[in-house]
Parts: structure tokens; sequence; C-alpha cells
């Protein structure tokens, strides 16, 4: 057996508000998927639907892949929805990558949605999105941006980081998604603007957050690339960990620990380190997540993650360049989506068809994917 | 390797309502199915933790498998959650077995919940339902109950069922979940009780239908059994199959296509048929799913299902007991943990520990789980 690859990939431009069903932008990035692939492909060679989605009660929407199956004709394919909080769509691409390298089927299509806009008033979609988080953070009503806080505060305590430095990921990923015609928040923004902006939990201000968006992304993964492309991006390794779920139930407060436990899972399958690879797609939610992977992925030391943004080492021309997409702060964050779309941006990076936005000889690429404050990490090691 | 294996079971009692909350519930079946193994079993033992949930809008409960794995000290674990409509029990087996058995991890903790009860409105819980369908019957407002109207009308058109052969389904799976202490509905009924019950859309009436509940269940399954039961149950085959979303999408309305695809799929992987099971757990949402389901399982000729109920051939006593358990009719219907608790059901079977309903010389069981009117459908072979 060949190695598994990704062999094509398609997404709905990320927005406030896309005007699309659920279904209709679910159906739209399947079908684009299939129609994408170089050498073509039909929904009868699909054996495996892995639907990733982070709650109906944004979508009003279950049961997705057996009508994404019936939709595009995949009469034999088995399917199912994934879900991981923020991480579902990691943890679809986990999912696809060792079915099929167990023999379960030859070619998988994922498909990732979030349409949060049907959820109008930011006191509910908070609510959603904190069914993710330990019950108790629950009960006592802290949203994400909270939480998030807190990790902010006890990391810049410790390390000494200022409130700019987290601003400069904001300014660096919103500059990123100027090149991307899929991102959601075309808008170049400045350090001024950034700690202008109104605080949401102190330290984090407005701009600091990742905003509700709606999209969909697809990928289609096989274990037989060749036959559908001559240029697959290999999945060299991929891995899933967890934290506990409540940041009170942690031995640090400011890491993410999963994506520790990931990323040297993924280094110690691969041969590989940090060093290795030219491209990484990370979960800034917020922007303080983002300071906080440098370390957790080995770009950085501990607690010297600050100084990368400070010395732009992570800008789009810097020496590890992350999230030139966007990010989750300027492309956008439509949960179910995010972690496919990664996927997506690394494929078409690896292969040379970034447009504006490509990265120069960029072999290899990991992506990091978790949901809530960490309980779960996705990390993924992509090479041409 | 050992084959893989069921080799511990726990559930709540189901019931309209239960005063845990989702979360408690949760804790107290994982907790349960580790307490309840034979030689004994430890959270640092399981490797992967599936959630098996339907709709957070039930529960407002999400990314349940770090919160699992953190709680039973499952540190090194990978999980996610699983759903595909009211067959997400079955999809969290069929996975548990294919991963353990393409060697990712030694032993899997499934657990199922559905916490209804939050939902206090019909009209509510029905749209909740409703998104598991086809976005045209979902915008035309049409509610599981009368889908299964026209799949029961249709089936007595063509093959002159009556509405008492209907009943005689309520009344068989009533009268066994008397012998069930974690049934919801312990209450006996005749056939004039359920046809003077109300109808809900004809001809389907309200004791036709199973009812809105609360409970949960957990599964170890496990690559070597024989380190945590003498008597473990055997996994014999799985399989999942879908059939077009929409019910006006397929040639046979009155047909569950998907269990004859999965149910072939299971008979021809272990060389079995019908009459080598004793004991069978089917997916009764509605007393005509049972009926179609004889059919789809191959007990009975197609067209024929009806007789089997009418001459007692299903009943406890019969030859081929079906729903021992008080089925989805009458044990009750928590989503989320309704296909774990069919395994959990043929668990204690088949280790002759079902106390006032065993069924006598079980040796292998079955169970057919499916989602919607029958997109989805998961069957699964079981040993002792």
């Amino acid at each position: 057996m060949e190695k598994v690859a990704i062999v094509s990939a398609y997404s709905t431009p990320y927005s406030m508000r896309n005007e699309m069903s659920a279904w209709e932008m679910v159906k739209s990035v399947a079908e684009g998927a299939l129609k994408s692939a170089d050498k073509g492909i039909y929904g009868k060679d699909i054996d495996l639907v892995i639907v990733s989605n982070f709650s109906d009660s944004f979508g009003n929407f279950l049961h997705v892949a057996p009508l994404v199956a019936g939709e595009i004709g995949a009469t034999s394919a088995r399917g199912f929805r994934v879900e991981n909080a923020c991480a579902a769509g990691g943890t679809a691409i986990y999912l696809a990558y060792n079915l099929l390298s167990a023999g379960l089927g030859k070619n998988a299509l994922i498909v990732g949605f979030e349409k949060m806009s049907n959820v109008p008033f930011s006191s509910q979609s908070n609510e959603v999105l904190m069914r993710a988080s330990h019950p108790e953070e629950y009960s006592v009503g802290a949203p994400y941006l909270s939480l998030y806080a807190i990790m902010a505060r006890e990391y810049m305590r410790k390390y000494g980081a200022k409130e700019e430095d987290l601003a400069l990921v904001a300014v660096k990923n919103h500059e990123n998604a100027l090149r991307n015609p899929l991102a959601a928040l075309k808008k170049k923004v400045t350090v001024e603007d950034v700690l202008s902006s109104p605080y949401v939990s102190t330290p984090l201000k407005l701009l600091d957050s990742s905003p509700i968006t709606d999209g969909a992304a697809a990928l289609i993964i096989s274990s037989e690339p060749k036959k559908i492309t001559d240029t697959p991006v290999y999945i060299l390794a991929a891995e899933i960990s967890h934290d506990y779920s409540g940041l009170h139930q942690r031995s640090e407060m400011d890491a993410i620990n999963a994506a520790r436990k990931s990323a040297v899972s993924v280094y110690r399958r691969t041969g590989l380190n940090p060093k290795d690879f030219q491209i990484f797609e990370v979960h800034d939610a917020f922007t303080i997540a983002e300071i906080i992977l440098y370390e957790m992925l080995g770009l950085s030391e501990r607690g010297k993650g600050y100084l990368m943004i400070r010395e732009m080492e992570t800008s789009f021309e810097g020496k590890f360049p992350v999230n030139v997409s966007g990010g989750l702060k300027a492309k956008g964050h439509p949960i179910g989506a995010t972690g496919v779309g990664m996927a997506a941006e690394l494929f078409w990076q690896l292969r040379g068809e970034a447009g504006g936005r490509q990265v120069k000889n960029a072999e290899r690429g990991l992506m990091e994917n978790h949901g809530g404050t960490g309980a779960t990490s996705v990390v993924v090691a992509f090479s041409r």
C-alpha cells in the first residue's frame, strides 16, 4: 500500500455570515472536493464519509454523513460524524488516516462545517460554545474568552510578556488574511488598533479574539493517492492527546500540554523536529494561544514564545511562518471546519498552489487543532 | 491477538426523567463499567474513549471524551464523540471494534448518553429530533412519527398488516420490560390499550411510539479480553450501511434497506445466518420498525414479518426472542445510549446474567441500531 495522503481539498470562503444554509455549504464543499481532484474521482469511489461539526444548536443539522453519501452517490460508503469541540476537524483527519491505513476503505471524504450565524446573540453562542468546557466552568458561566484571559494573565505574569506581544499576533494574522481570498476578516490592523479595541476579558480585547464564523471545508484522503493526483500531500503522522478539561485541574494553567504531547508523538513517529517544517497552521482562537503553541510545538523554549512574535520570526517572510492563512484570528473559526481548513491550507501550500500567500520551498507542514482550552489537541504532519 | 470482545457493561436505569445531570449519568456509567469488570481494569488501562451522543441541545454538553478520560485517570487515552442520529451507539461500537482490531490501543471505553428531559416541550424535542432527517423533511416540519406513519401505511397497504399487528409489538415489548429493572416503562398494556390510545400520526398511536428518555450506558471493549474476564462476549462482525436520507428518495418507502445491507454483510463475514442467533435487540423506535426489521434481518420473508408477531415467534418464549429488554418501545430510547444499551443487554444475556429475563441457551446475539428512518443502520453480531 502507498502511504495515505490528501489528494483534494475545497473550501467555501469563511465569513461572518454565509447566505447558504448549512446543508448548501456542506454540499458545495463535498462536490467541490470531488471536482477538484486532478485525475478525477467520483462519489462511488468514496468508502468513508466523516463529518466534522461542533454543535447542532448552530446548524440545526444532524446525521449529515448519510445525506452527503446519498448526494454524491457514495452508495457503499460508511459514514459518521465526529465532535471533539474545536478539534473535530483534526479528529476526523486522525480517524480517516488510521481507518484507511488499517485497510477500511481506500478513499475518505471529510466534510467540516459550522453555521454559527444562525444563533444571533453572542450570549447564546457563548452558551453553546461553553458546553465544551468543564461542567464547573460551564456552571459558573465562564465563557472561553475568560478562560483564555486566565491563561494569558498567568503566562504574562510568569514570563513577562506584554499586551503588545499578544497584539502582534493579531497584526500578523490580519496581514496574512489580506493575501487569502478565503479569509473572513480582510482588514489590516495595527498594534494601536488592537490595544485600543475594547477589553472582552482583561487582558484580552476584541481584536485578540477569533470571530464567530460561517464556513465549510472538505478533504479527500486516499490510501491510493497516485491514482487521483500526481502531487499528493502525504500524512506523515497524526496524533490526538488530551489534558484535564478544566483549567483548575491542570498543573500549569498557561500551557496547552495536550498539544505538547501530540507534537512529541508526531516528532517521534516521523523522526523529524520542528525545524524540519517550513509552514505551520495552529489554533489561535485567541492570540495568547498562538504564543503558547510556539512553545508547545517546540519552535521556542518554554516562556520565550512571545519573543518569536516580537522578532517577527513567525511572519509570512519569517523563519517559521505560522498561520499564513490568517489563522482562526483573521481567516475565521467556523468550528467544525477549522481543522479541515488548516489541512486544506497546507495541502495547497505544499503543492505550490497558494497564490499570493505561497510560502517558498514549503516541503513539510504541521497543523495543530485543539478543543476548548486544550483538553484535546490534534497534531498532524504533512509532506509533499 | 485474541478476538475483540466486550468485557464489561454498565447502565443507568432508563426513565422519563433522571434527576442526575448528563455529566453525572456519564460519570456513573464510566465508573460502573470499570468497577464491574470481573478481574478488574483501571482508567489508566483505557486507550480509547468513545462517546455516543445525539444532540447537545438535549444535554447542553459537548467535548465529553477528554472529561471522561480525565475523570477516570485514562491519561494516555485518545477520545472523541460520534454521532449518527439514533445509530450513534452502534457506530461507536463499530469504530471501537475496528480501531482495536487495527491495533490502535487495547481497551476502549464507550459511553452513550442522552438527557432528553432537559427539553421540556415535545414541540422542541421533535424539532431537535427532526434535525436528523432530510432537509426537505425538516423544512416541511415532518416529525419522525409522521415519517414512520408513512412507512406503516405503505407496509400495511402492500402486505395486508393490520393496526392490531403493530399493537402486538407494543404488547410484547411492554411485557418484556416488566422483567427488566432498567426499563423506563414498566407497565403491561393490552392490544385494546394500544388501539384505544390517541393517534399521533395515523396509523401510529401513542403506544406505538418509544418514549422521550433519559439514560446512559457504557461498555468496555478489549483486544485482550481474557485479561479482564474469563467470559468475554466476542464481537464476530460489525457493519454500518446507509440508505438515502429522505423517504421520498427511496425505491421502497416501507423498507429499512440499510439494515438489510448491514445484516447481509455481517452474515457473509461470519458465515452465519439468522437462525444461528438466539436473541435479537432491534431498533423499534416505532412498532412498525420492529416488524420491518424481522424482514430486513432475514428472520422472515419480505412482507411476512407481521405474521411472526401474530404467531408470537418473537416473544420471550418464542423461537426468535426480539427485544427481551423491552426494546426502545418500553425499555426506552435515550438516543446516544440506545445502541450501547443494546450491546450491554446482549453481553448480560450471553453471559447468563440477565436474571428474570434470561433467554435460555443464548450463545449468539444480534443487534440492529438505526438512525432516522434508516439512513444509517449498524448491525453487530456477538458470541459468548
